[in-house]
C-alpha cells in the first residue's frame, strides 16, 4: 500500500533488458554514441516534430530548471501556478540556474493557471520599468501538481495569453504521460501544436531510473542548452544508459501503458473513496493522483497498517477529534496493483 | 581496440546485477531509502571515517563543482593544476556552482603540482587586499590528467601548503581507485590521513553507468552540500539506483579489482610501446593512461585499422612527416583486453 | 508642486561646502582616507555602537542587496512586506547578489508586517527539507513603503519571530530619517536594541546626492560585506566625497532636521487634504509619505497646474467619472515648501 | 608628492560648480532629468556616434563588469591582458557580472597584447566543444595598466582578430582620455572606428568624483544594459548629480585639458629620472604613469621625504642592498604640479 509518490516505483523489466544490451562495447560519450542519436529521432518522431532539439537529463528538477534558463534572463519573471514543482520543490533550482530570475505564482483552482489570471499577474509584473524584473517566461505543469491536467484546448488559451505578452511557455511535463493518457490526445497536439515552446518530458516518475528528455520545439537554443547542461553538470559521460532507458519506454508506447495503468489504478482508488464513508475529493480526479480527505479514524488505521501516503497540506496532523475529515495525496504509480488499491479502500472503510 | 577514454567502458555484470536487486518493491525517495544508508555507511568504513558525511551524485563535473561550493565563497580563488578537470574540461562548472570563484591554474610537470608551485600562486593571488579574489581552496586531481599520481606524501605535503594558508583541499578522485591500486595504501591513507577535506571519489570512469561520491570528512557542510545538489538538480528521486551500482562496486573490493585491471592494460601498452621503433613516452606511466608520442606513420596504421584514441595535446594532426613523432593520450578501461592491447601494439609495430 | 518622490530633491547648501572641503589635495582612496575614518566612527557613535562595521555605498538598492546577502545563502527565503522596495522595486538585485534567494512576500495592512503574518510566512517555507528553500533571513522598511513606520516594539515583536527562527533582521532603512524623527527615539532604540542586526541607513532620499551606510551591528561580516561590496562594483576609489557628504549630513543633526521638514510638511498635506471635498487618506500618514484619494475632478486640476505625483497604485487612470476618488501618493522632501504645499491643496480645493 | 595613483586627486573647481548648478529644484529621477538627456546625446556627439547608447555609473569595475555581462554569456571566456583591471584589481566583478565567465589572461610585454598573443589565447580556448568554455569577448585597456597607449592601427589589429573569431571588444577607458590626448586622434578614431564595440569612459582617475560612460556603440542591448545597471544598484535615483560632473569635464574639452595636464607631468617625471643615478624606465612612457627602477637608496630618500607611490611589482621591499635597483609606480594626475615632480626628482638625486 504504497501511495506516498510515483518516485517510489522501480523500473519495468524491458528497461533493465535495454540497459543490459547498451551495455555491450566500448563506445564514444557525451551523447555521441549511435543509440543516443537514435533516441533523439524517436522523441521528434513521437512529437512530430522533426526539427526539434531533443536532450537528455537525469532529473526533472534539471530539465525544468535548464528549461528555463534557456528562455528567459536572469531578470526575467517567470509565471507558475503557486503550487508548481519549480516554485516549492526545487530549492530555488530555477533561481540558481537562472542566475535570479523571480517565480512569480499564479493562483487558480485545482492546481491550474486560468488565462485570466495568467494575464493578471502578467500585467501586475514589470509596470515600473526598469526597477521591476521584466515579464520573462510563462511554465505550466501537465498533469498539475493537483493530480487535475490541461487540454489542449487549455493549453492553448494559455499560450495565448503568454504570446501577446511576448513570453515563451514552458510545459513541466514531470507527468506528461499521464496526463495524455488521460486525455488521449497525441504529443503533439498537448505541446507545440498549442503552444508550447519547450517540454520537460518526464521519465523517471513513470517508469525510469532518472531518465527525462527535454524537447526544445525550436532547436535555435540548442547549443545554449548543451553548454548549460554540461556547466551545471549535467552531461552525462555514458549517456548511453540514459538514453537505454528512454527507448525502453518509447518501445510499443510503453509509456503510455505505464502512464495508462497508474492512470486506473488513481481511478479505482477515487471509486473506492466514493464508499469510504465522510470521504470526498479535494481535487477532480484526472490523472493518478487522487487528493481526498475522509475522517482521521480511518487514517489511523490505514497508517497502522502500513499504508504510505502524505497528509497534504502538510501541515495537517493525525491528532484530534475521529471523525473530522483530513486530507491526503495518494499517488498511483505504474507498479501500484489493484489489491494494493482494494486492500487500502477495505481498510478505510473500516 | 578503444584507448579514447575510460568512461567509454560498460559496467560489470554485478552493477547490472545490484540495480536489478534494488528495484524490488517501492521504497522511499530522494536517498531516504535502507540501501542509500547502507552505501554512505559502507563508503564511510572504506574510508576509517566513521564521522564523514558521504553523498552520492551523478556525474564528476557536479561532484566537483558542488565539493568546491561547499569550499569556498565566491570571491575565491581555487588553485588547482593547469591541466585539471575542474579548469578544462566542466565549462566553467567550478564557476558556476560557487557564484562565480576564480580557478587559477598552478603549473607543475606531468599533471603534478608541486609545492612550490602551489606556494607562489597562493602568494601571488589575493596580495592586493579587497580588489582582489582571495585564496579560497586548493584541488588536486588523483590519478591526474596526465596518468601520474600523487602519493601520500605527495598530498600531505601540498595539504601543508594549503593548511598554512588556511586553504581546505579538495581531491578530484575521477580516477582515485586507480591511484590507489596504482600506490597500493589505504584510502585513508590518500585522503583524509595525507590532509584531504573533501574527496570526489569516482566511480563512473571505473565500472559504473553514473555514480560519484562525494566524501566530506568533516561532515560540517553536509547539509548545505545536500541543499547545493538539490538546487543544482542533483539528487536523484529513484536515489537507490545510484545506491545499488556503488554497492556492487565496493562488495568484494570490485572497485579496486577494476582498478588494477585498467592499470595492468596501461603497463601492457607502456611495454608494449618500449618496443614500437621512435615511440617514447611523454608522461611517467603510474596509472590507466598512457601518454606517449610515435612516429605519424604509425599513427597512420593504427587510425586506418580502427584504433580510437585521442592525438594530445588536440591541436596535432596527422598530416606531416612520416617519420615524426605525434603524442597522444591512450586510455586503458576495465574492460580493456590484453587482445586488444596487443593487436594494436602489433599495428604500431608495423 | 513636486510630490513625486523625495529623490527628485536636490542637497542642501552644507553638503556641497563638505565636498568643496574634501576636495583639498589628495589623499588615499578606497576609504583608507582619514575622513571616511572619522566618518564611520561618527555613525557608530550617533547609533552608540561602538563595535559595528560602517560602510558607505552609493544607492539604497546596492545597501539592501549587499547587506541582504551577507545575511543568508543562495537557497535562502528572504521575508520582507509585500510592497518591500527590495521586491518590488530593485529589479532583483537582492536575488542577484544573494546569487539566488527567493524573496518571499507577506502580507500586512499598511505597509506593515505583523508578527503572526511572519510567523505565518516563515511557517510555510521551508516546511519540505531539502526540496524548499530554506528560511534565511527577515527584511523591514522602516518607514515604509505606504508611509507608516513601526516603533521600537513593533521592531522588537518582529524581531522575536525572527530571532525564534533563527533569522536575521535587516532594516531597510532608506527612509530611516523620517521614522526617526516622527517616533522621536533613538537611533539604538529603533536599531539594535529592537533586535535589527543590520541597517541600510538612507541619505540619498533625506538630502544627500546619494550616500547610504549599511551598519552591521555584529562587525563579524564586515570584510564580506567589503569584498562584496567591491565585486559589485560600489567600493569608490574618491570614497572621501562619499563621506564627506555623510559627514555634512550627521553634522549638528543636519539629517534629522531634514526629516522633520519633510515630515511636517507632509502633515500639513494631510491637514490640508482633510479640507478637499471627497478626499480621505488611504494609510496613515505618519513620516513624509501621504498616500491618500480624492476625486478625478481634483486630480485632473492639479495635474493640469502643473503637480507633479504618482497615481497609487499605478494602474489608475485619470479616465473617468468627476467625482470618483482615484488614489495617489505624495511624497514631502526637506525642500518641499508650506507654499508648495498650500498652493497644491487650494488647487484641489477648486 | 603624492604619485600613489590619479584616484588620489580631487577634481577641478568647475565640477563643483556644476554640481552647485544641478542642485537647483525638483526633477525627475534615475536619468529621466533634462540634464542626464544633454549629457548623453554630448558623449554621443564628441564620439561622433548619434546612434550610440550611453549609460552612467559611479565607478569603473561597475563599467568594465557590466559592459562585459552585456557582450557574452556565462559560459564564455574573456580575454584581456595579464594585467587588466578587470583580472587583477575588481575581486571577480567581471566573474559575478556575467553570472561565472572565465577571465582569460594574455600575456604581452608593456601591458599590450599582440594580435599574435590574442589569437593564440582565443585558440586555445573551446577547443573541446561543449566541454570548455567558449570564447566570448576580448576587452583591452587603454590607457594600459602599464602605461602604455594603443595607437588607432593597434586597436584595428586587435580588433581584426576579435572579429574573425566572432567576438567582440570591450575597451576599459578608466584612462581613455589620457591615451588619447597622447596619440592626438579623435575619440572615434580611438574607439568604434578601430572596431570597439563597448567603451568604458572613465571620468573618475581624470578630475571626477565618480562617474563613468559607458558608450555602447551598438545600442542593441542598451535596454540590457539599463536593467543589469539598476540590478547591480548601479541606477543613481539623483542621477542629474553624475551627468553634471560629466557635462563640466566635456565642457570646453576640460577632460582633454586634464589628461594633458597629467600626461606632462608623468613626462616631467620621466625626464627627471634620466637625472637619477642608476635609474631606468621599466616600460615606455606614454600616458601619466611611470615605471621604473632606481636604487634602493633613492627610495629610502624619497619615502623619508613623505613621497607616497607603490613599489611595483608589489612583492619587493625597501630591505637590501642600497644600490639595488627596485621598480616602481608613479602616477601622475590632473593635480600634480611642476613642483611636485621637482621636488622628488631632487630628493631622488640625492
Amino acid at each position: 500500500m504504497f501511495f506516498a509518490s510515483d518516485n517510489g516505483s522501480g523500473v519495468p523489466e524491458a528497461v533493465l533488458a535495454s540497459l543490459a544490451r547498451a551495455n555491450a562495447g566500448p563506445t564514444r560519450g557525451y551523447g555521441n554514441d549511435p543509440l543516443t542519436v537514435r533516441v533523439h529521432d524517436r522523441v521528434r518522431a513521437v512529437f512530430e516534430a522533426p526539427q526539434a532539439a531533443v536532450h537528455l537529463v537525469a532529473t526533472g528538477t534539471a530539465a525544468n530548471a535548464l528549461a528555463l534558463a534557456c528562455l528567459c534572463p536572469p531578470w526575467a519573471a517567470v509565471f507558475a501556478h503557486a503550487d508548481a514543482h519549480a516554485i516549492v520543490d526545487e530549492c530555488g533550482a530555477p533561481e540558481f540556474y537562472t542566475a535570479g530570475a523571480k517565480l512569480v505564482p499564479v493562483a487558480g483552482e485545482h492546481g491550474r493557471m486560468t488565462p485570466e489570471g495568467l494575464a493578471g499577474a502578467i500585467a501586475t509584473t514589470g509596470r515600473v520599468g526598469v526597477h521591476s524584473v521584466q515579464p520573462g517566461a510563462v511554465s505550466l505543469t501537465n498533469a498539475t501538481e493537483a493530480g487535475t491536467v490541461y487540454r489542449p484546448a487549455d493549453v492553448a488559451a494559455l499560450a495565448a495569453v503568454a504570446r501577446a505578452a511576448g513570453l515563451p511557455l514552458h510545459m513541466d511535463g514531470a507527468r506528461f504521460a499521464n496526463a495524455l493518457a488521460a486525455i488521449g490526445c497525441s504529443p503533439a497536439e498537448l505541446t507545440w501544436k498549442a503552444g508550447v515552446d519547450v517540454l520537460s518530458l518526464g521519465g523517471t516518475k513513470n517508469g525510469l531510473m532518472g531518465v527525462e528528455a527535454v524537447v526544445l520545439f525550436d532547436p535555435a537554443r540548442s547549443w545554449e542548452f548543451e553548454l548549460r547542461r554540461k556547466r551545471g553538470g549535467h552531461l552525462f559521460s555514458k549517456h548511453r544508459f540514459l538514453a537505454a532507458q528512454m527507448e525502453a519506454w518509447l518501445d510499443g508506447d510503453l509509456w503510455l501503458d505505464l502512464a495508462r495503468r497508474s492512470n486506473a489504478m488513481a481511478a479505482r482508488l477515487e471509486a473506492g473513496l466514493a464508499g469510504v464513508p465522510g470521504a470526498r475529493l479535494v481535487h477532480p480526479r484526472q490523472a493518478n493522483a487522487v487528493f481526498a480527505a475522509w475522517p482521521r479514524a480511518a487514517h489511523r488505521r490505514a497508517q497502522a497498517a502500513g499504508a504510505a501516503y502524505y497528509l497534504w497540506p502538510a501541515d495537517q496532523t493525525l491528532e484530534g477529534p475521529d471523525d473530522e475529515a483530513v486530507s491526503a495525496r495518494l499517488v498511483a504509480s505504474w507498479c501500484t496493483t489493484a489489491e494494493e488499491v482494494d486492500g487500502f479502500v477495505d481498510i478505510l472503510r473500516g
